[in-house]
């Protein structure tokens, strides 16, 4: 099976760019808006005029506010909804799903309260089986893609032909999708990678060079692993793509609101302070307490998830990230 | 055994500030310098006014330049010499090392010609056995370590207790040593950085973004850790301080000379314009060819070394990095 038409669920910026994969790579593609005046724009000229303004769409992607139009003739549905909204807005798709669509997630984070990972909110709220869904995760930044620049990502799926399916229809010039069938760790590292953002955000706005962001990457990583083996993913995840790829470009990049929100904090900002400075949060003070809550429950040592945590929740002085790192008991640096 | 006393043969930058968290952490140094007028500058003054002159040096540092008064009574040898200069400059040690001191060796490269990593130059050419020699490894970039910012990284040895003997040397209360056993892949992971550091770094000079960097250096990774697979290591190493640490900060840093090199590369200079824009060479143009020819013979794959060979040996055009991501099969991940 080849897919031939996508819808994709969210005109934000991320979901936009996915978009443009999707035609580069030669699908016909449905965005869809929830605003009609959006939609409308969108198919009218060619660009979102709220998001990468600047990018010009391929003609091949219209744009509808309606479900059901945008779910006609779908072969996949990829949902690029911001994790805490995905289970809500997940409602008035469910019963118009073409039985044998394939879901796409692109949403990264770990559900408030439930503790769940976003596949497990899309089946619960789809009731779609776990062959049928498959995540897109790696170094992504939106404006990168939509430019073209060249990027790869992981298509995974616990169903390896379900996996190739979705790769085989985002593998444009710029975009170079690989295949895995670890849900699980690309999951936990796409929601981890925004906390561990946050720390190295904040090393660096209190005045801390390469060695340490470094050192914070790879000990994030490091417990981040921990914390995927411990819920089942498998360990070489987390050194491809998905795992310290993404960490890299999303602790890097001055495009990354979670590593702006850390600077921030570094600085000595009040959360309240920095988020309004920015103007939005970050998913990673969003979903901190819950990858902590997670980790505490399979046992885990998280040190640097639980810095972020008594910074950004218990305003705690940023200082905590650098004890994090040089304050524990020497030893081998598997364990 | 507890080490008390020292020697650090090197008094470039990474030497100097190595005996720096070796005097932090409570031992007596001595510096050697190939110069008597540098031994006898930095003895007086307490600062290397050749190398992080700024940095005022703790006064259990000492330097000289004879190479018996340096030895005197060390329990620690480091070896901090550029990694083609390592086997001549070993010959004056050879027979004044003393019967038990332990050899570091700060080196990274591959040796031109033999393909020989930096540990199996120190044995041939001191006959130490390898249960007394450690590697250091991790994202350590000097004038950092010299500021005491806070970081982290990796002792080696094929003897647990050398690496534990060696840690505990160089604990201090800014620099946190994780110990390991895995020489082989600290010291492949050390080589590859560089010639990784000039493929992201083009890829920076091309104008791409933090994407296509954070593949580049994923990517990256992973042929390394093919590679050191193939020759013995432990894969785990890779995702640690020495294999993706050190390459993030080494990929990161505008102080990494291989990074700089990259850029300019990348902007269409020739290799011998850069190198004389920059004042000197960088260690992955020297080590390129070598760690091809130990994939070549190992049967590993390496796109983006070779796309580095091409593009530094061969003079073609910095492109071919991007391609070395873009034009492969698509594949699962882990292969």
């Amino acid at each position: 099976m080849i897919a031939e038409r996508a819808t994709v669920v969210g005109a934000g910026s991320w979901g936009t760019a996915f978009a443009l994969v999707l035609a580069d790579a030669g699908l016909d593609v449905r965005l869809w808006a929830r605003r009609p005046e959006l939609a409308e724009a969108i198919s009218t000229t060619h660009r979102n005029p709220d998001y990468l303004p600047d990018i010009e769409l391929p003609t091949t992607i219209t744009s509808t506010s309606v479900v059901e139009e945008a779910l006609e003739g779908a072969d996949l549905v990829v949902l690029a909804m911001p994790a805490q909204k995905l289970r809500v807005g997940l409602a008035p798709w469910r019963d118009n799903l073409p039985p044998d669509a394939v879901l796409v997630s692109l949403a990264k984070g770990i559900e408030l309260r439930t503790g769940s990972r976003m596949s497990q909110v899309i089946r619960e709220a789809t009731g779609v089986d776990e062959e049928r869904l498959a995540v897109v995760s790696g170094p992504n930044l939106a404006r990168e893609i939509a430019e073209r620049q060249p990027a790869a990502g992981v298509v995974a799926s616990s169903r390896e032909a379900t996996a190739e399916l979705v790769a085989a229809a985002c593998a444009s010039p710029a975009f170079r999708p690989y295949t895995s069938t670890d849900v699980v760790g690309c999951e936990i590292a796409g929601a981890t990678k925004n906390v561990i953002a946050l720390a190295v955000g904040a090393a660096e706005g209190l005045g801390l060079g390469d060695n340490t962001k470094s050192t914070v990457i790879t000990r994030g990583l490091a417990e981040t692993l921990r914390l995927g083996v411990a819920l089942g993913a498998d360990p070489a995840t987390f050194s491809g793509l998905a795992g310290v790829g993404d960490l890299i470009a999303t602790c890097m990049s001055p495009l990354s609101r979670n590593h702006r929100v850390g600077v921030g904090l570094g600085r000595g900002g009040t959360l309240a302070e920095v988020v309004a400075s920015i103007g939005q949060t970050a998913e990673g003070v969003t979903s901190c307490e819950s990858i902590l809550a997670l980790a505490a429950e399979a046992g885990v040592e998280v040190p640097i998830v639980e810095a972020v945590v008594a910074m950004v929740v218990d305003g705690q002085r940023p200082e905590l990230i650098a004890d994090a790192l040089m304050l524990r008991r020497r030893k081998p640096e598997k364990h």
